[in-house]
């Protein structure tokens, strides 16, 4: 047979963190590699009765196709709850904030269109937009995120312009940093000063452990800015329930590329979040969530100090979110070193697979909310041992 | 702000049914324009019970990211469903069958690519097609859909070789026909000696009325074909739940597309589906679908004959599907004819969206399965004095 792939496709590769969560999967492994939120944090029963009471009082509604926008009283939530002034109608509910990245890829992205993103980055953001075949370039980045200078820089001009910067400011994936007030303030200026877009993807925000975060870049600049954001990490990931902020120039295109996507994301779904949500429900469900991550950094913090005593590994100290950032010593591939982890029943990602270029590949990724404080305990026993042994037969 | 959108943003417009639809939303509108399934078919009381099900069952996995494949037991259940040899492996769980037009656009289509297509074709492929910036071409088409012969001479040869086929052939959208046994045979040969790749789309082949269709292109050719399939219309489309069937050899890179898109399809609603349809509920359920549809198909046929006669009208007989293809008086545009039927009450949709090239104004989509048989006979009725007085005030 004749198939003839486009030529998109072969920017298409598959990911490396769903390659090693395969592995992972099987049992008695202990995985810090996964973005899985922890499974306690699912209001269950909430959900139940939720979709008791869609089905009851409107199943036919909640089982039709509906508009591509999104279910009018979820876009009417999500622009009340968020911290500057939006309309409804900038509102577009997507099939999880991955599909968000898809749909401004798709409306925003050229072939050869430079975008600036951090270092390193969301890999899932990576992949959504290589298929539009992008030129993406690495802004250099220290523990708060992109530097304001390096951003303006490389934003380009003409023809050649940036056409967005990709910033995850709050609890970084895969890095779990925080950009500070005096960043952020810094970033938005550079980037309304060279007329340069930003995306911002804000999954983790609510996810704080003691103070919450400065307010989001796209507050300081609306009119400059696409926003994302996410139910998956503070009801659940299994709905795939996402929205995108959008300035009312862009909003129809975006809504179109999202008609041609699906049609329209579950209203089932939509109803049953809407449902959850009223009355206030996330003010009392999300401290729960951040006193059950706070208390799995901080045993992931204290096995690091226990474990890695003498091993010349540093790590960060995330104030949020899910990710743990650490560097192991001169000299070892965080990629071998997980292939030995693995035999020991524990895992990771090697940080390489987030850099669009320059990877450090002594970097890797530990999320702390997917396993328990006594699988964090014996996971890092395990790893350091596992570098131990490595580092060892090195010298 | 310099927001530059990409050139294929150019080609994304919106929809004009749902255009549509937004007018015909009013109270009191008879609609003959969407094509959204009757609720009285919905199974609510089944999804209640599903929903319950799933969620005490094994919330935490119906709530927690998923595999980009699909639910492992829904591809099963898919699998076996089909009527020639698929493995599970080769199915992938789209966010409805629309996503996997959008999926197959992404790894098939280049820029300048040529795209056959029946005339007329589904204006949602169109949709999903068209940002990826391909040439469609459409093949003469009869009562029957494609021309074999026309579709081998439309294939093309070396670089200038259609990259597929985008074929419906049961109970068409939007025109309501059905490919023969002996058209499916030399189409199927044609394509098989040209090297001509088959998208096949079939989510209405269940909604058959006195006799199933023939087998599908894909089964008579399967190294050859995508197959699309969707359970919008025999369970509900509010669920967005659909399926691609895929040779093992472009199986990877679909789902590399798919993981980009929006990493999966919602979890909570495969497993809701898998639990609904197992114990054989399909074989109960979609008998029902069909009876009722039956039913309106033959109140639209004998309203139209009643009311449009001595009208120059025309239209066929589907035997099966949800919608009626029906052609005005020569010199009556539709679009026009439209704007008056809403003064009405009554809508439908001008065929002239439907076609990649050379428009038929006159032709008309009715959709029978949306409204009940008291409203086909006013629709009908209204419809007919609209397009009376629209002829008489024309001569």
């Amino acid at each position: 047979m004749n198939w003839t792939l486009a030529a998109r496709a072969a920017k298409m590769n598959p990911s490396v963190i769903r390659e090693i969560l395969k592995v992972t999967e099987r049992p008695g492994i202990i995985s810090f590699a996964g973005g899985l939120p922890s499974p306690l944090t699912f209001p269950v029963a909430e959900f139940q009765a939720a979709c008791a009471r869609v089905l009851t009082s409107d199943g036919a509604g909640a089982l039709q196709y509906a508009a591509s926008e999104g279910y009018g009283p979820l876009r009417e939530q999500v622009a009340a709850q968020l911290p500057w002034k939006v309309s409804p109608s900038q509102v577009l509910i997507t099939t999880g904030s991955q599909q968000g990245l898809d749909l401004v890829a798709k409306v925003m992205i050229d072939p050869g269109s430079r975008v600036l993103v951090e270092t390193p980055t969301y890999l899932g953001a990576l992949q959504a937009f290589s298929p539009m075949e992008p030129d993406v370039v690495g802004v250099e980045s220290d523990d708060e995120g992109v530097s304001a200078e390096d951003l303006a820089r490389r934003a380009g001009e003409g023809a050649g312009r940036a056409r967005f910067a990709y910033l995850l400011p709050n609890f970084q994936n895969p890095t779990g940093r925080t950009m500070s007030e005096a960043r952020r303030a810094a970033v938005v200026e550079a980037a309304a000063r060279v007329g340069l877009p930003l995306l911002e993807d804000n999954p983790y925000g609510e996810l704080w452990f003691d103070a919450p975060p400065p307010p989001p870049l796209t507050a300081r600049h609306p009119e400059g800015s696409l926003y994302l954001g996410s139910f998956s990490k503070v009801l659940a990931p299994g709905l795939r329930l996402g929205f995108l902020v959008a300035p009312p120039a862009l909003y129809p295109k975006l809504l179109q590329a999202k008609q041609a996507a699906d049609l329209h994301t579950p209203g089932f779904n939509q109803r049953m979040v809407a449902e959850v949500m009223k009355d206030g429900f996330l003010d009392r469900h999300v401290p729960t969530i951040r006193a059950l991550y706070k208390s799995q950094r901080d045993a992931m913090l204290a096995a690091l100090s226990r474990e890695m005593a003498g091993l010349d590994v540093t790590w960060n100290v995330p104030v949020g979110g899910m990710f743990l950032w650490a560097r192991l010593p001169q000299g070892v591939d965080s990629a071998q070193l997980l292939l030995e982890a693995v035999e020991r029943n524990v895992a990771f990602v090697p940080g390489a697979a987030f850099y669009a270029q320059g990877a450090d590949p002594r970097t890797i990724r530990l999320s702390f909310v997917t396993s328990t404080v006594a699988q964090i305990d014996t996971g890092i026993a395990e790893l350091a041992r596992t570098l131990r042994e490595h580092v060892s037969r090195r010298t």
